[in-house]
């Protein structure tokens, strides 16, 4: 089998490399019959789709790589693509994608940082850090103190890698852990887990709130102004999912109002954002770019492994794990 | 038995109530012979100290109450004297300490919450988040990614409750942990222990730096500008120990040179920290003012019912656990 990784330009941090497509073939040694091209510019990607029949590759080029219709004429061998990010709205709708074509994401190179970045959220929260900033700014030194975690309740909306990964931490720092998700079904790590139509019930019990879902048409504005207004007075949110899922103005009129004691948000709309944006300056939000769930040193090996269980799933005829559904939108 | 509980004034967060007494009384009953009294008034102190058998007090106004020679006049029936704090360095030189009185420090209070506020530092650290802070300060969208925790070093210099507190965290974030302490001897969450002699050889391994040892004559600026220069380049410290472990101007500098890449200090020289200081102000440093340890929701129960431990060994004949040696400091 033909495979084609089409690395992003420019960005050597994340490029897969040779080393390290050999260090994966070595870890899965049923998978050395793939035979393997690099590219990273336009060319190198047009003049390999014609063979390729897996392509692994950044989300963001796929729409315009592939209008509407193109696919088959394109690349017509194609049977799988993998992208890198776990989250694959950008790719949305997925009018292009062909039924014969099936579309992976990379959801499990996430958890382990995206646990770590979200436990380190809510102690911030927790400890006061945006209003300790504050005061920094100002050479003010005024104690605050607060207590431990222990006993307090997150709720945690998404239980895929991201939300997983947070409630596997938040529970060992012995947090009452509110799990909601599509579906039903319990979590290891959650003390309860509710169905998304449970939302409005859960909102008010949300000492702390993560956002970890997906983008789709269901969770565009999930957190509206209406329901920031169903947290109780004093909640804290944490957002790693992405920032259409809140609505970014009514969070800011939250936190200035204060009805919300703090938010940290690694996402933002739009992104890059803008140097003149209100986010940037609501006290008691800490933003961050984009950086709470990608691990540089461990991404790109983490990234094979995922693809070539994939493969092997394909290969033995079973479902593919890490398959996107395009009705669902993950 | 009569103790007199004095607390600070003006300070109700911290102030220990009947009903805080009452319910620890509930959880020791052993204790309910005890006769209290509370004071909060330089008055109140005065007209208890006669027949107070047990004193239990913020540290601070101990020199000024009792001058070199003046105790056992003033209480002459006081046999322990237990502080709410952990540290009592500023209660030393301890020349006004007759040898019939026991110091207690209240040691075990501030485990949890030490452990919490030192992971989250390290996890800061980590992420960046002190130069994500200064690109929200300019309105700068400007990803860094990092790695998670696992495998990285941390020295932990104190194996006390804020140490082992730290390192049983770092423990469960995959961490390396080696532990520096007075004396040799394993720590359940240390992957190695070495004395204070070896710290020089230790520090060129940390990848984080955490202080959390008392401070004594003998730890007084056991951090100087020659050991900073030993700790690898991009080292970052996080201080939950006192200012004066540090040689605080020479960390500054070291984080203006770029030897350091972040640190996060919860103490400072002096507290408060005036608000025209450098260290307001250095690149790379995170201040919060003396937070790190004391959970406000808990203290107070942690503080009686480690003082009835000490009672109770005493009363039976046992060394009292938290017992202070006024030789080494703590």
């Amino acid at each position: 089998m033909r495979i084609h990784v089409q690395n992003p330009a420019n960005d050597p941090e994340f490029a897969i490399t040779q080393a390290q497509w050999d260090a994966a073939i070595a870890r899965s040694p049923d998978m050395a019959g793939l035979q393997v091209s690099f590219a990273d510019s336009e060319e190198g990607f047009a003049s390999a789709l014609p063979e390729a029949e897996i392509l692994l590759s950044w989300v963001r080029p796929l729409r315009q790589r592939f209008p509407a219709g193109a696919l088959p004429g394109v690349a017509p061998r194609l049977k799988v693509i993998a992208c890198t990010s776990a989250g694959v709205d950008s790719a949305a709708p997925f009018d292009w994608l062909p039924d014969s074509v099936a579309l992976l994401n990379n959801r499990g190179t996430h958890a382990e940082k995206a646990g770590e970045f979200g436990i380190m959220a809510i102690l911030m929260l927790q400890t006061g850090m945006p209003i300790f900033a504050d005061q920094q700014r100002r050479g003010e030194w005024k104690p605050r103190f607060s207590s431990t975690l222990e006993g307090r309740r997150v709720v945690i909306v998404g239980l895929g890698s991201l939300g997983g990964g947070v409630a596997r931490r938040a529970k060992q720092f012995g947090m009452t852990v509110i799990g909601v998700r599509n579906g039903a079904g319990d979590h290891p790590d959650c003390d309860e887990t509710h169905s998304t139509d449970a939302l409005d019930r859960v909102l008010p019990q949300a000492e702390f709130l993560v956002l970890a879902c997906p983008l789709t048409d269901r969770t565009r504005n999930l957190l509206s102004r209406e329901r920031i207004a169903l947290l109780p007075s004093g909640a804290r949110i944490v957002n790693i999912a992405r920032g259409a899922v809140w609505d970014q103005d009514a969070v800011c009129d939250a936190l200035d109002a204060g009805h919300l004691e703090g938010c940290v948000t690694d996402v933002a709309v739009p992104e890059p954002l803008p140097a003149e944006h209100r986010l940037w300056r609501t006290p008691g939000m800490v933003v961050t770019p984009h950086v709470s769930a990608d691990d540089h040193a461990r991404y790109n090996d983490r990234t094979l492994d995922i693809l070539f269980e994939n493969l092997r799933a394909m290969r033995e005829g079973r479902p593919m794990p890490n398959r996107v559904d395009p009705a669902k939108g993950y």
